[in-house]
Parts: C-alpha cells; sequence; structure tokens
C-alpha cells in the first residue's frame, strides 16, 4: 500500500474548518493538479471559479440550504461544466459548432471531464493535509449562481468544493461492499440477490450509525435512500440545462 | 510537492499495453479507492464492470472504434451511472422512486458519483505504476454495450477504462493555461480576451505536435476542436439515456 492509495482510502468529508486560508501556492498546486486529469478527446470543457468575495460564499451557502461550512472554509471553488469557450471557437474558426455542442453526448462530455478535474483537485488537496467537501446544494439554484458568478451561457455550476484546514474530522462511512459494485463482464442482475446483499450492507451502516463518534442514530442504508427518493428535488434543473444551451435537440 | 501530487502532475493516457494481467489485488485496491471517493448525499450510484472475457473485449474495441488498446490491455473497468439498485430499493421499501430517478438532477448526480470513483481509481492504478487511458468511445453504441454486459434499465456505460503496465509512454500535452481555466469571483467573460488567450494556447499546442516524440502534425487547439464540433456525433445518446429511465420528464 503506497502513500497515494492510503490518501484515497483514508477520505472522509470535512464540514468544519479552521479560519486558515490556503496560500495561492496551494490553489495553484490544487487547480493544476484537476487540469492534469485525462479530458475527452482534449476538449478540456470546464471551468474552476475560486470564491473568495465573503458575500458571494455567504450567498452560495445560502443557497446550498444553510451550509455554514460553503461560508467558513481556507477556499471554495466552484466546478463548472463549460462549452463556452468553444462556442467562441466556433466563431474563431467559422466553424458551425452550436448543433454539436446542444447534444446530450456533449452533456456527458463536459460534466465528466468537470468531474474528473475535481477528484484530481481533491486528492491533491488532501494530500496536502487539507480536508474537503463536496457540495451538490448549489444546484439548488442553479439560476442563481448563475447570476451570482456572472456564467455566460453554456457553463453549468455543477457543485462546489470546500477545502481547508480540518478542525473536525468526522468517522469514515462504510461503503457498499466491493462485490455489489464490481461485477465481473456481466452485471449481476438477480434482484432478489441484490436485495439479499442491501439488507445485509444495512445492518453494517445501523451498526454504523448506532456506534460512531457523534450524531448517532437508528437508521439504515436502504431507509435512508427510500426516504430521500421519495421526494423529487431541483426540478428546476432541466430548465437550467435548456437555458444554458444543453440537452436541446 | 509531495508523491501523491507527482504522480498526479506526470499523468498521460497510456495507449500501449505489455501483455501483463492486473493481479486480484491491484484490481480490489483500485476498485476500494474508486468506491472512497465523495458521493452524492451518500447515494453510491455507480457500478464498475470488469471484463475480461476476450470476445467481449474485442467486441468493446470495435464499438470504440476500432481500438486496440481496448482489448490488449491489462484490465477493462467499464464505469456506469447505476440507479438501479435505488428502484430495487423502491421496491424494498415500498417507497415511490421513479419519479425521482427519473429527473435531470439525478442524471447529473449518477454521471458525477461515477466519474468520481473513475478518477481515485486512475489515481490508484497509477500510484503502482500503470497507465491508462478513459475509452469514451463505448458511447458510440451505449445500446450495444448494455446488451453485451447484460446491464438492467437505469445503468449507463458512460465510459471504459484501460488499465495495463505502460509498454510506451506518451508526451504530455500542454493544457490551457491556469489563468484560461481558473476565474476568482467572477467568470471572465471579454470574448476578445478569451481569443487572444486562446491563439496564445493555439501557439504552445503549435510547437509541441511540431516538436513531440512521434506522430508530428501541424495543427492547433483551435483547429482541431473547430474540425471535431462540426460534425455532431453519438445522436443516439439522448435515445439511449431515455431508453434507460433518465431525462424523462
Amino acid at each position: 500500500m503506497n502513500q497515494v492509495i492510503e490518501t484515497l482510502l483514508n477520505h472522509r468529508s470535512v464540514r468544519s474548518f479552521t479560519d486558515e486560508r490556503l496560500t495561492e501556492e496551494q490553489i495553484r498546486l490544487i487547480v493544476e493538479s484537476a487540469q492534469r486529469a485525462s479530458t475527452s478527446s482534449f476538449i478540456q470543457a470546464y471551468s474552476i471559479i475560486g470564491v473568495t468575495d465573503s458575500d458571494k460564499k455567504a450567498r452560495l451557502a445560502e443557497i446550498a440550504g444553510n451550509q455554514s461550512y460553503v461560508a467558513d472554509n481556507g477556499h471554495f471553488f466552484v466546478f463548472c461544466a463549460d462549452l463556452y469557450r468553444h462556442e467562441v471557437i466556433g466563431d474563431m474558426r467559422d466553424a458551425d459548432v452550436t448543433g454539436t455542442l446542444e447534444t446530450d453526448e456533449k452533456l456527458l462530455v463536459a460534466v465528466i471531464d468537470a468531474a474528473l478535474a475535481s477528484q484530481n483537485a481533491v486528492v491533491a488537496a488532501e494530500s496536502m493535509g487539507l480536508g474537503i467537501c463536496y457540495i451538490g446544494g448549489i444546484r439548488n439554484d442553479m439560476f442563481a449562481v448563475k447570476e451570482l458568478l456572472g456564467l455566460p451561457e453554456r457553463v453549468l455550476p455543477l457543485f462546489g468544493l470546500a477545502v481547508g484546514v480540518p478542525d473536525h474530522v468526522e468517522d469514515q462511512k462504510p461503503r457498499l461492499p466491493f462485490e455489489h459494485v464490481y461485477h465481473e463482464n456481466t452485471y449481476e442482475l438477480d434482484p432478489n440477490e441484490l436485495k439479499r446483499q442491501l439488507s445485509h450492507y444495512d445492518e453494517t451502516i445501523h451498526g454504523y450509525y448506532a456506534a460512531r463518534g457523534a450524531n448517532r442514530r437508528d437508521d439504515t442504508w436502504t431507509a435512508q435512500m427510500g426516504r430521500m427518493l421519495s421526494k423529487p428535488t431541483r426540478l428546476d434543473v432541466k430548465d437550467f440545462l435548456k437555458a444554458q444551451g444543453y440537452l436541446k435537440h
């Protein structure tokens, strides 16, 4: 087991940071690490917004559902899928790129590109002893985030990333068993076997919630997922994607 | 600069592998590293299919546009967005989850979850001295990949990942300049400044293509992107997403 894999396996989200700010050098190493991630056919379809303005951070925290660690951290990044510069390239090169940019395929390309970059950023940050928390809550109001950060058409603010010196480190939540996530050659379909596996995992998660250091509760994974997925959320994501020039055909 | 960041900054895609197979232990460490990536609200909305069957690998290579390294590598993974198990949970918990699973929001969640996991897998693999290449080409025919791997509804094969002992290491392509990708507080919108930046980057890429070790050519980034984006591809991705129960409303 090398140091890199130790860093990966030791990950847990951090939701409480000291007030120490990231240095310019740390920010640059994190972003440059992000940029070295693979990118589909060299398209580089993402941008990263660092948010340092305290009013903007407070507003993002509010949008994300009043999560204090969105405002209080060492640095806050917003990762965006970005095909805006490709629209500009179409103009520079007198190439009609609009039809291509608006396909579902290019949504996948840009979202995957941004996510690969962000995970490299996370690994870089954690290797420096920093903690991170992904903030999907900015999708509670993508229109407001667009306005706040001045995003042009074809830019999608996918998630935030709070980074900083950990003030408190949480326990590590057990993941689904390896056999549940990894299949060989064929997806194991049998729903009864899947239910048996899920019940077993429920016992693991029940034990974790009952015994962890803080916020103990009586819960299981399938109960938690069942509750969460009974309530559709963020129903305006489709409108936002279309307004920004995605999924149009 | 620590060992983790060195691994990240040293990344380049590898398209030629020795015939050495990954060990069971390597596969397990790679998948377990993938599983430790952050996941949106603990949803764990992805699965990973390891493909070892040589007929299936040959077929995937064909689908991907006859890329030999899809068949010839140390191991081949297919990363899938996966909300199938959440459908089963709805059944177990007597919860009506269908409306939620079919929103655009949940497409983003599942795609981002799968991509974060895959990038951890990549970092783990590269830390062991292995090389990798993402294979977006499996999206040339997602219907065929579904059939080949026996994927149920709500599972999307997003991309492959060829992993193995590098037989040949390519040069590292220069990325967009830091200032081009990273903005502070507000997206820098001015298209003329963007064009100036892009022209400067074109010079960098022109120099890279003219001087690299193999496959030298006379090209720039905006020319390459302009050509690529003039031709819409994978127009059936939308049909596939809908057929698999995504983007339905």
